[in-house]
């Protein structure tokens, strides 16, 4: 079976980063199969990247191995580190971008064995140099413990969280996709748990009010506002045939607030 | 041999759905090798994905399985389909897009077994949900009797078709270039029918009138407005070392004619 | 193993070009591991092109065949050509954009052996009619002389090549990456070569000095200016969480200076 490495970085794919980085892993691991999870988070923005892995890496077969590069503190002393969960391993700079996977494991190493990276590594590029190497001997089985040490206080992200006051949910927007829908924090589970499954609903943001959620996006009329709860199991408002951000005005952090008729 | 799958979306490169989709391809068929045709389509583009899908599948190896999600009615009751031709299967929503296929075959399958698609699809993810999975399924030979029910009503686009009166072909641009060449619907078929091989020709687009057509782009001077017999066999109009749709002020739907002299 | 082909051209990534690129190679070659270093160069900007393929083509395995397409003179009698070097093979156009594998060796071959090309091949697509089958099978390990034959007048190109007077290296910026990040034509080994491992070294671009080389991004406060040995080997003016090339207002061709204090 070909070993599955995933790639997620803040690149962009104008620059040869991305595909040096490739290059680097098939030279150590040439059987490896590489899938871009993405490489267009916003240039060091660590919330976004965290999010995204958090609704991505579940669909990936059992024990691929997640890359993540998205490294503000590239070059000083913030550790290189791996997370093994029970399904797949996480390899990024300790800086919470793993924290999805640091939840759900104790199993946390910093990847101290220069074995395993390139000779010299610069200073600026350690997705070549540092991530990309260890990534690829991870796939070929490398056990974490020959790599580096465990350790028990690697960084987490606080993620924004919704608050329940009451009859209302109070959330933000924390990811607009390409198509201009906004999806927020608030789960399906913090809705089932704070109302009744017959409750009339208002979701408010800014000005707009929206009565009741769709269940897709064609129940609503073209140009119209509505909201569902979105594929990674979360409220979203969108525009049917438009853009909800821009109609909206919405950006990522733009609060909403959820209540009962 | 590893199976080729291809995909065409409008999901663009920024958000992590392409990447979902190959971790749920890989899941059921680990061995297929996966080829982004393009996820640049318009949003929601149902015309333009149909003629990259007929510039394109023709290159790919022989049982291909092409899978297309441009799909603004996901989640209503428009129905998932497979159409098998003789040297391919293309998997997507029955709203138009696959049109170029359904022309060559009356083995078009709604695909119906929820075996072969995730547990509880969402409602606006049906390239993760029901697609995806699907094409893994198919690339692996299920056969499509076991995936679904024969239909014979399925959507056909009607694209737009150029028209010969006399001596005159009238066509319009149905797509253009990252580099600004301006493709038109006027095929080099139709071209051959209408004029005889010596016969001197002017293509009017606008106000601007182009005497003969080149051969290739370095015919003409920089900066000069050409027209040839582009890659897809159809009448392109481009402006060598420039950028033809903005010098022209040209965009998809406008109109051209071309004439005997 | 699975050969290693990877692609560099100037076709971005909205139009189908570069998938119908990897149907073509696939026919050929169909266990080609197929990796693009990036489609993004500017449209038909040669240099960009080689000083790209300078950067990464090291870091990819033995073996490897570099496919390149930049190339504006597509169709005219501009030569297809393929250079082979020790560690890997390259397939473009002559005009330059090989020149980094050129320059390290005299296996350069005019490709003209029709068996080796699609059909039938256009005037205005030769990156799928004549360089990706080439590549296919050069992969397949077909012998450059059945393929074509040699030549010892490909095209090279002058690079821009930094200037050393007295204590002055006076070089200009060649590349500006996502980050704003601009990289200079000045390498440490000229820097070496010219100053004292302890020199206090002053950088100048327009107006702005830089004293002295940071070893990392982080080492300096947000918004600061630094500059830098990048993972190029090369000096790059860079923007602690910022955009330098925005900031300093530099391009490619920008000049500038470093002299000793």
């Amino acid at each position: 079976m070909r070993p599955v490495i995933t790639l997620t970085t803040d690149f962009g794919l104008d620059d040869p980063f991305v595909g040096i980085m490739k290059g680097v892993i098939l030279n150590i691991a040439p059987s490896a199969q590489i899938i871009d999870i993405t490489h267009g988070i916003e240039p060091q923005n660590i919330v976004q990247t965290a999010l995204v892995l958090e609704a991505a890496h579940t669909y990936f077969p059992k024990n691929t191995v997640h890359l993540v590069v998205v490294d503000p503190g590239v070059g000083s002393d913030r550790r290189p580190i791996a997370v093994k969960t029970k399904s797949a391993t996480f390899v990024g700079p300790d800086n919470g971008v793993l924290t999805p996977a640091i939840n759900s494991t104790s199993r946390v190493y910093e990847l101290t064995n220069k074995k395993y990276f390139l000779d010299s590594p610069s200073s600026t590029f350690h997705g070549r140099d540092v991530f990309a190497p260890a990534s690829a001997w991870i796939s070929k089985k490398t056990p974490l413990s020959k790599m580096g040490r465990k350790i028990n206080d690697p960084h987490i992200l606080q993620l924004p969280q919704p608050e329940v006051k009451g009859n209302v949910i109070s959330g933000e927007i924390i990811y607009i996709d390409r198509f201009g829908n906004c999806i927020s924090n608030i789960s399906s589970e913090i809705l089932n748990a704070t109302f009744q499954l017959n409750d009339s609903l208002t979701l408010q943001v800014g000005k707009t009010r929206i009565h009741d959620f769709a269940s897709h996006y064609s129940q609503h009329n073209k140009g119209d506002i509505g909201c569902l709860i979105n594929s990674w199991g979360k409220v979203e408002i969108f525009c049917r045939g438009g853009n909800a951000a821009n109609k909206l005005k919405c950006q990522v952090g733009t609060s909403l607030t959820i209540k009962k008729n």
